[in-house]
């Protein structure tokens, strides 16, 4: 297995293009290095600027006084095989290039250069043409967008993995505004060396990683990939966006990455064979994510719904049927105790509608109850933010629920800026929020289809 | 028909129940009224205040001096038949009750006599157990829910009917937040004077209104709903989304606002014939919404993809064929002419990925020569902020040429606070955006199935 720490958890770094025009990518990474905080050493690498930002730059890895352990290349294309070539002189063990120019725009022979330099000093190379990596934990950020453009995640243990770096940036940015935390993040690109498999094996064995998402257009090595894949989700679930489907998309996939992106069909079914949970549109793979990223597992289906809008408890009736899981019934026991705590016109039964006037301790009172229902296995929590009774107390009330309660709680609130500060908290302490029924309730399919694997 | 102007746009309004606590809605109410600037004129209706926030108050609408319009009721449920009764000797025309209590809660015989008092005086009643009604344009919302949990929408044409008051208020407050303008909205629970037939009919009238939005847990008068609803999608789209459609489901309806959902078969079978559009999840209410407000249809399904991402665009050419539409083939001077603008390395075919550095003025030139191409429907324009060279010109370039080509344009732009922001200013200037190819395409198969038919 390839040893990925020195990509994901350098101690030392260097900037490869490193410059002092603000516009410049080598001057963006080597920026966010420094503004991120990152501990370890940075070494700009530029033969024509004595410093960079104030750090002392050096014309040639192999000039730097001290050992290296990993380096970001951002130069012209051509000049990459020669500083690989240097890197792999000094010792240096994980490279990410985030130069174009190679396989995705026919050069062809310029990557094979590259793969050969590689291959010779053993070099860990990530890319080319990608977007870089983002390890929160470890502040190693060589993403060179803006950071006014594209928020940067917590730390969590979701880690991503996308063959493109538009979808990768969009990840990204996305995880950010929905406070989901992210483990480890990588935008592979061509692939030339270190390929998905690797990625795979690698973050299958870290233990910074509960959850794995990858964004594919195709696979390089598919026997390979579907029997790593098949040892990984006996102990954590890996939830596949599959791009290039279709005829044309498989098309358009091959002019982007040069990827042959086969047969969807054949994915299809080797996804299935190795337990992968398969998205279909950009949001499930958070969506999916964060409810398999919960601490426990429910290989049960049987839903309790709790809710203060009697619609949104409707539609929610409908998702469980929808996507074959079963409405829990509630015990006599726990009707019974429900209706003390209820206004008379209220029923007991599930969905359990609260009304329109519940406050954060009738949702206190309830949740103590239906989460003690032996025939409940998971409790999905309606908060519609809109009424005059709710406020921040409710988020309490929920962290709460959910750690005495031990069986998994999913949130759905539908709003604006005020439900969608109040999800982002929820999101933050790991409540699963979704801004609909049907969102939550395929959510929470995937995630029993999981546990009972 | 009824006739609905004085519930919509009232010159003069009561408000029954008014009151000077600030927590009770009838106090809330009176203040919105005050606060949103409405310009009739506002009669707190209360027997023992003086005054409400400044304004005189009268025992009964029988002691105001003046005609009104309008009355909104917020009074305990056994108050409002005596209520309805003095507007109707008052010769009000229309009354929104949101007072609960009624049928809803087993209480049949005081809804019975809601509904006798409306009949002998010719009342029109919205109501009872409902949240109100709202028309930006004419600043007049009863809606008491605060306006930091809910924002209110700004002036459009796309108006909503609901018949749950919790879905209602997520309407609204997701209509607020996305730049999204709203005719009128009403959410009219029990119906058991005006029904969803009667608001059908208005709202079809209504020269405010170009797409009529419905949440529908059970229609009453089936037979003429779907003779109504069939006359009106030849001149007016018509969104549904029904809820109760699984067994549970129409149980948990039943109890909720005592529809009686019937057989979902019936209702998708009629929906089809009447040429509705249905939403199967709460978001496609405004996906489909905002696409078919567009001025102009689109009969064919050629669609052009142009990104500054590949792997959205990959993603893109997969929703374009999972939803039946087809990718248009450029002729052969557009992809002349499109290859004298792009970078070497980068093919002029559709998907038309500009590459990852594209500028506004790229897309400019891009979007002029793909709208002129005859081989295309409709132009799907992928903006990921991300990049560096994608600042606010973009929303400019994307207004001036809508308006210049004169074919339906939808955008996709995924990501964080700052996309976000600017897809709410493409939406406020009604270009539809969406989060993910799969939300866009599905919008625009919508919009080319209801322009075909």
């Amino acid at each position: 297995m390839r040893d990925l720490d020195s990509i994901f958890d350098p101690k030392s770094i260097a900037v490869i293009g490193a410059s002092r025009e603000p516009g410049k990518i080598g001057h963006v990474i080597t920026k966010n290095f420094l503004d991120g905080g990152f501990a370890g050493r940075v070494y700009p690498i530029n033969p024509k600027a004595p410093d960079v930002l104030g750090l002392k730059c050096y014309p040639s890895v192999m000039d730097v006084p001290s050992n290296i352990d990993s380096a970001v290349v951002a130069v012209h294309a051509d000049l990459v095989p020669g500083v690989l070539k240097e890197c792999g002189e000094k010792g240096i063990n994980g490279v990410v290039v985030i130069s174009g120019g190679f396989a995705e725009v026919g050069n062809y022979a310029l990557e094979q250069q590259l793969v050969d330099v590689a291959k010779k000093y053993d070099l860990n190379v990530i890319g080319p043409n990608c977007l870089g990596v983002l390890n929160p934990a470890a502040r190693n950020d060589s993403i060179f967008l803006p950071i006014y453009k594209m928020g940067r995640p917590k730390v969590g243990d979701i880690s991503f993995i996308s063959q493109s770096g538009a979808v990768g940036g969009c990840i990204i940015d996305l995880a950010a505004r929905a406070g989901i935390g992210m483990g480890k993040f990588v935008s592979y690109g061509n692939a030339s060396v270190v390929d998905e498999v690797d990625l795979l094996k690698y973050l299958a064995d870290d233990d910074k990683t509960r959850v794995i998402v990858a964004y594919l257009e195709g696979v390089k090595r598919g026997r390979e990939f579907l029997k790593v894949a098949k040892e990984i989700t006996r102990h954590k679930p890996i939830i596949v966006l599959k791009a290039g489907r279709s005829k044309e998309g498989a098309k358009a996939a091959r002019s982007h990455t040069g990827s042959l992106a086969g047969s969807y069909d054949v994915y299809h079914a080797a996804f299935k064979q190795a337990h992968i949970i398969e998205a279909n549109r950009l949001n499930e793979l958070f969506d999916f994510s964060k409810m398999l990223d919960y601490p426990t597992c429910s290989t049960g289906g049987r839903i309790a719904i709790i809710t203060n809008g009697g619609g949104t408890g409707v539609l929610a009736v409908d998702s469980v049927e929808d996507n074959g899981l079963e409405l829990a019934k509630f015990s006599e026991s726990t009707e019974r105790e429900l209706r003390k705590i209820l206004p008379d016109y209220a029923n007991a039964t599930n969905p359990l509608d609260l009304v329109g006037d519940a406050d954060a301790n009738r949702y206190e009172q309830a949740l103590d109850l239906v989460m003690r229902d032996p025939g409940v296995d998971i409790v999905v929590v309606i908060v519609l933010f809109q009424t005059v009774a709710i406020d921040s107390r409710i988020v309490n009330v929920i962290v709460k629920a959910r750690e005495k309660g031990r069986k998994p709680v999913a949130v759905i609130s539908t709003g604006g800026e005020y439900t969608e500060f109040h999800r982002r908290i929820m999101d933050s302490y790991g409540i699963p929020t979704y801004s609909s029924p049907s969102d939550a309730l395929l959510a929470v399919s995937k995630f029993v289809e999981y546990c009972k694997k």
